[in-house]
């Protein structure tokens, strides 16, 4: 294998690096970095800190994501921004989010020691993208990309503070925040790495991964009612079982995802009234998670899943509901970075698995404003959002790699002209 | 249809005490008699009046049990029982219980005044058939039959009261339980009149039924445990998800259970873990109660059904765990006492319905010293437990009819030999 990343220790370092900001917690012995927190500004210290040994000028914009830029041959340039985010999940894993942003970081001083790049690159650490202590997500990011509704200010944590009134009380001006919104034409693409958040690189034996597109979303809640009766006096065939009727449309769901490759479906919560061991369920109400990566998948999929669930409703003569809680299109990856990346993957010596993200990322967001691609690294178990989160030594280094190859790729590309 | 109850008053007489004892309640507005209550205290002020003014001696016995009796030709002879049972659920209907009891009142005086019987005859208000306040059901008629064990009178209330303080408070003496106990040769059988607390009537247009057995019962918990994951990076494929395979046993569970005539399955209960809307639950807990008139078909259609549960867990590579809670035999009704119902059901000329109990009743307990059979009255909407509970005057004064000629019937078969 190539000698692409220097130095082979920038594994080690980025590991070094994360293990510090896992030390930046609300909560001892556990992972907690939320947003406009006294974590953030110490997260921030640190990195910002990282980015300047980098050579790289670092600033703070107006929602708090931190920006650490070089100059390209031409001052004042478009830049290829690499990004990721600093906030966590309560109780989170150490690799999510940081380990895109420290990657970066170490591709850009990799990239640096080579002399001034052709174009300008920027390495950003978004603020919010878990959304926990607002309850909205990728507010770093929609920032950024001039897309955070001024409605969202007013947002309350658990506190009863306003969005507003935490950016006062940690130094910003919620009335600037516009000013945090990037024009298109000042970024040439984004890029980000980040663990898979699931099992799929680990069950093909490969240390990072392709992502094509970031899957849209819908979630719904269904309700079926029935009628509530003694569960030793009704007949099995004088029901209108609720919970039966859920039961069935369960596997409905089930088996409509089966049959087309990234379409996934899941019922993640279900209940029945009166809910008693002896009486028949009147009422049962389940959740309903789709996700696709590619949008017409996704509709057609959910017309399907009512219709089959409408039909079954009407079979077992019971009421049925459905509402529509949460919707967010599918963000495809850009072909032409997205081939850079694979090509970055190949060359390095490893198959390229094409993978759509089921889990949303602030590439999400910055879609609005550029071109986007993901590369994915391995973690144990798809395990995240939890202490027993890990990527390997190995997979980082195999990470960062791809990474900075694509970016030497991308930044050669831009070179030719001159 | 023949004048057999006398007056054509008999089933106002017995709403009219309905609604008498309905408005004894610890809650205003609703029906809630609860055992070794004040209320119980003045429901049994209020029957053993009535049982006195049909000529009948009055007695409580060390339960609580209230025990009115005429004698028959033979003094201290063996006596055919009637009963029901005086406490009531929490907000309950009127019917549920008092309905038996009332309708013995009637039948007795009816027959008293055709002159004294060849046998004794006892009507018994059980004091605790629902079990809500110690929960424990058929506290009256266990002890009655010389079944109650005596750790039951440790059993505490909500308010941390033993069943033994509150006999106590009540002015019985816990420690003269036994004497309650009656001996086989003192009751010829038992026979229960009964609103249905079921629908099986109602559809099919009939005021009365002949119940055949009370149906043994199973309670179980069915545990599946999966891999909780993402739910939108772990493909369909690789999933072991617990709720899907918890859907697939229920509907397993109808299945088995449609196939068969009075057989009955329900899963009242259900839980998904960790219960997020965008998690793949790792596990899945179902609660089963499994009903049937005969314990091999209950038996056979268990081990069915748990054979196809772990099956269904093998195949989607689950754990499975089973817990029983709760196992009650059921309890065949007498036929020739049941014989005699049914005569009585169609010599009112109504066609005869056999169907069995699937909600339990004080003659499971008394079956173990007696002959017992059972008649249902229909209930609108098989609704029970509820103040919605509703038997019409046509339908009382049917049962009535129907209870009286059976009794007739009963008695005259014992004077032939004399």
């Amino acid at each position: 294998m190539p000698e692409v990343f220097p130095g082979g220790d920038g594994a080690l370092r980025i590991q070094e690096r994360l293990d510090a900001l896992a030390r930046i917690s609300a909560e001892p012995g556990a992972i907690t970095r939320l947003y406009l927190t006294p974590e953030q500004a110490r997260a921030e210290v640190l990195v910002a800190g990282w980015m300047r040994e980098a050579g790289m000028d670092v600033r703070r914009d107006a929602v708090g994501n931190l920006i650490g830029r070089i100059e390209g041959r031409r001052p004042g340039g478009p830049a290829l921004v690499i990004g990721s985010h600093l906030d966590t999940v309560r109780n989170a894993g150490r690799y999510d989010g940081p380990l895109g942003v420290l990657t970066g970081i170490a591709c850009v001083e990799a990239l640096l020691r080579e002399g001034v790049p052709p174009v300008a690159l920027e390495v950003v650490g978004f603020a919010d993208e878990e959304g926990v202590r607002f309850s909205a997500t990728l507010t770093g990011s929609r920032a950024f990309s001039g897309h955070l509704e001024p409605a969202a200010l007013r947002t309350l944590d658990a506190s009863g503070t306003t969005l507003a009134a935490a950016m006062r009380a940690y130094g910003l001006d919620p009335g600037a925040v516009a000013t945090a919104a990037r024009a298109p034409e000042t970024i040439l693409g984004y890029v980000e790495l980040h663990i898979e958040q699931g099992p799929m690189l680990e069950r093909e034996g490969l240390p990072v991964g392709l992502v094509t597109a970031i899957s849209g979303a819908s979630r719904l809640e269904i309700t079926l009612t029935g009628e509530a009766g003694h569960a030793g006096t009704v007949a099995m065939t004088e029901r209108r079982d609720a919970l039966v009727g859920a039961a069935e449309c369960v596997l409905a769901i089930e088996a409509r995802c089966r049959g087309e490759g990234h379409l996934v479906g899941t019922v993640g919560r279900i209940q029945a009234w009166p809910g008693a061991v002896n009486t028949i369920p009147g009422q049962a109400r389940f959740s309903l998670d789709l996700r696709a990566p590619d949008d017409a998948q996704r509709s057609a999929a959910l017309a399907d899943i009512e219709a089959a669930c409408r039909r079954i409703a009407v079979r077992r003569r019971l009421g049925f509901g459905i509402a529509l809680l949460h919707e967010a299109d599918a963000v495809p990856c850009d072909p032409a970075l997205t081939a850079l990346i694979g090509a970055a993957i190949a060359a390095e010596g490893y198959p390229v698995l094409a993978l759509p993200s089921g889990a949303g990322h602030d590439g999400m967001a910055v879609a609005a404003i550029a071109p986007i691609a993901m590369v994915f690294v391995r973690c144990r178990g798809g395990i995240s959002h939890n202490p027993a989160e890990f990527a390997s030594l190995e997979d980082i280094e195999a990470g960062a790699r791809v990474l900075l190859r694509a970016i030497r790729g991308f930044v050669a590309a831009r070179a030719e002209p001159e």
